[in-house]
């Protein structure tokens, strides 16, 4: 790991500013937040993959196809802006022109196609675009670089998370100082391809736009893509990345190494915030690893990791912290991924140690009070051993809980 | 409905025998049921599409396609004998034996080969097959066609059932009397392509193997392949039909009308049973049909209405019945069907009455006193309204509930 972990969240890159105020669409809390840069940026995002995509969603994907550059990225949470129609498209529109407008002031050049929009919360409603207004107009005056913008910006876009997700890292690349920050929200109705999730990543290095969303597709997939929490895909998924090549006058392509070395951290923010999101989940107690070592393919790997994560009775035996090895072969055989089950082992692993429970496809007699106690951790992990080739995989996951239903329940009052 | 529903559960028809007793897999109740005709059978049989398939559906899998008839079946609960290898394997053998050579003072005529096997309860746990030897030998020696023994046969497949399911009906085809008998067992791992759900039926129609197998996969399609409780499909879903022609000496493949009377009734009792699983799913308090109307093709009305009973937000939902549309668009969208949101009607109804909350794809003012006193009820339809084309399916599933996750967090103690 050729990086450290800094201070400064989402503005730690250099010329990157942002806040979050409250606008009154939650009752209390922050609801509405700003990122910008001092100069346009190379950019790119990845999105859901719901044919049920929310207005922001289908702006961003417009922004991203047809604009050269972007400086800004404006959120709501408490509303979706999804289902809501022509009006929600238009709504988005507007936002993105009050953001420019508002930022004029300081940052003449932004027109409203270099702002990305998103929205985060319930679906169906339309949003309340008078408070919205005043609310951009008011985070626009209180921009800054300071660890506190930069944690109310990560406040401002939460849900149901209960906790801030937020990271930093700076790298030394052809002895410049580069720098990544970013924040994440997401809790509920998260799953492979994407999620109720939103991220957002800034960074100072100096990349073309083609690079910076092939880096992001491909970390995606092995990130944000290896998570679930209740197999819901959303309507809203959207991870974004500014890159205003603050640091450096050269650019990360021009030399292998420093493209591969910025390619690492990158990956570590992304799964940084991954596995975050994934450690608050909605009602989650317990944080699931599952390796899946020498599958057939990768995609074989990945589909074989994402179904046990996805599992809602897995996930329930976590949270009885019961060792349930047949729930997990169950969800193995209904992946649609090959295995060879009569060449497969499986272990349970956590701090208070490891217990094999299957070996060549067959049970084996283990401890039943040595596999409670492992499973009863609040970080477990999975390994499940083939011989079908060379190709491995991690997912990421939570058990299911009462707390995961009660928080389900009744999320609109 | 061109039949009438009769006592008599799955020895109402004529020839067939069964019986339920307690041999000690589970610790006082009934968990091991024989059911036996009189003269060989034509048969059919559909199976679950996990790759981790566990013994007995290998074992009937082999029958089915090689043999010509089949006369019994032996089911044992609260061991899945899935996940137990080769020893797995010789166990199933083993009770198709002990079940051929227990028959044979009565049935003279009945080999291993006669006899399909089931098995369900926990994986990776081999069978006591010292407690199945002696429960077949006993159930062998009290096969009744009486309500009390179908009542025992029902009750001895169960696992986490609460409800027994059991059904059986009559019809006039032709002058004479045909009936079909039923039960099933499921309540978890319940999900699209079959679940971990058992079902049989026996009938005294005669009609040709290739008949039935062709009637049963249909009716599969549109019944236990419809529900859904948790999304979970088990390594033993098993559906088996035993016919043993009694009612009639014509074949009912003579005439097309007696077939389709037939099939008509057949259909009734698979969807019958496919509902009670749902109505009896683990921990469930809701039963919540899905109606999906105007589809572009019945591939497409079905993904979009078994994305939408899977949908774990959307479970959540009904368990704090709240109107949450939003999440049955979501389910809609990333369920790999296309509709066209925009042409999209959606109510919920109930005996409640009915309340319409999205239209043209945008969501409507509704009075949510109403829409809650709507949903409060035991059983909720949904009904989406497309204008795709001219294709429907219906799909049933339950709530989310605290309950589920208690029943399946520690599922082996």
């Amino acid at each position: 790991m050729d990086f450290k972990i800094i201070k400064g969240g989402i503005s730690a890159p250099k010329g990157f500013f942002s806040n979050g105020i409250a606008c009154g669409l939650k009752k209390v809390k922050e609801d509405l937040a700003l990122i910008v840069s001092n100069s346009p940026c190379e950019f790119a995002g990845t999105f859901t993959t719901n044919i049920v995509a929310a207005a922001p969603v289908i702006w961003d994907r417009k922004i991203v196809k047809e604009q050269n550059k972007a400086q800004a990225i404006v959120i709501n949470s408490a509303n979706a802006n999804a289902c809501t129609g022509k009006q929600g498209l238009l709504d988005t529109e507007k936002m993105a022109e009050i953001t420019a407008i508002a930022l004029n002031k300081n940052f003449p050049e932004i027109n409203k196609e270099n702002v990305l929009v998103c929205s985060t919360g319930v679906i169906g409603v339309p949003l309340q675009m008078d408070k919205i207004k005043v609310g951009i107009e008011n985070c626009s005056t209180v921009l800054k670089a300071d660890e506190t913008s930069a944690l109310n910006t990560a406040k401002a876009i939460m849900t149901t998370d209960k906790t801030i997700k937020e990271i930093a890292i700076s790298t030394l690349i052809d002895g410049k100082e580069v720098k990544i920050g970013a924040i994440a929200k997401g809790s509920g109705m998260i799953h492979p391809n994407m999620a109720t999730m939103l991220s957002f990543i800034t960074t100072d290095a100096k990349i073309k736009k083609e690079t910076l969303q092939k880096l992001l597709g491909n970390s995606v997939e092995d990130s944000y893509n290896m998570i679930c929490v209740d197999g819901d895909t959303s309507t809203n998924d959207t991870v974004l990345v500014l890159a205003n090549g603050e640091s450096s006058d050269t650019f990360l392509e021009d030399n292998e190494e420093n493209l591969a070395k910025f390619k690492e951290a990158f990956e570590f923010v992304n799964t940084y915030l991954a596995k975050e999101i994934i450690k608050d989940g909605e009602g989650a107690g317990t944080f699931i690893s599952v390796n899946i070592k020498n599958a057939s393919s990768i995609k074989a790997a990945k589909t074989l990791a994402k179904s046990i994560v996805k599992s809602s009775l897995v996930k329930a035996a976590f949270f009885g912290s019961d060792a349930n090895f047949g729930r997990i072969l169950c969800a193995m055989g209904y992946s649609g991924a090959f295995f060879d089950l009569e060449k497969l082992d499986l272990s349970f692993k956590s701090s208070k140690g490891t217990i094999d429970v299957v070996k060549q496809g067959l049970p084996i007699a283990f401890d039943e009070k040595k596999a409670k106690e492992i499973l009863l951790e609040k970080e477990v992990v999975v390994d499940v051993t083939l011989q079908d080739g060379n190709s491995d995989a991690t997912a990421w996951g939570c058990d299911l809980s009462y707390e995961y239903v009660r928080i389900n329940g009744d999320y609109r009052s």
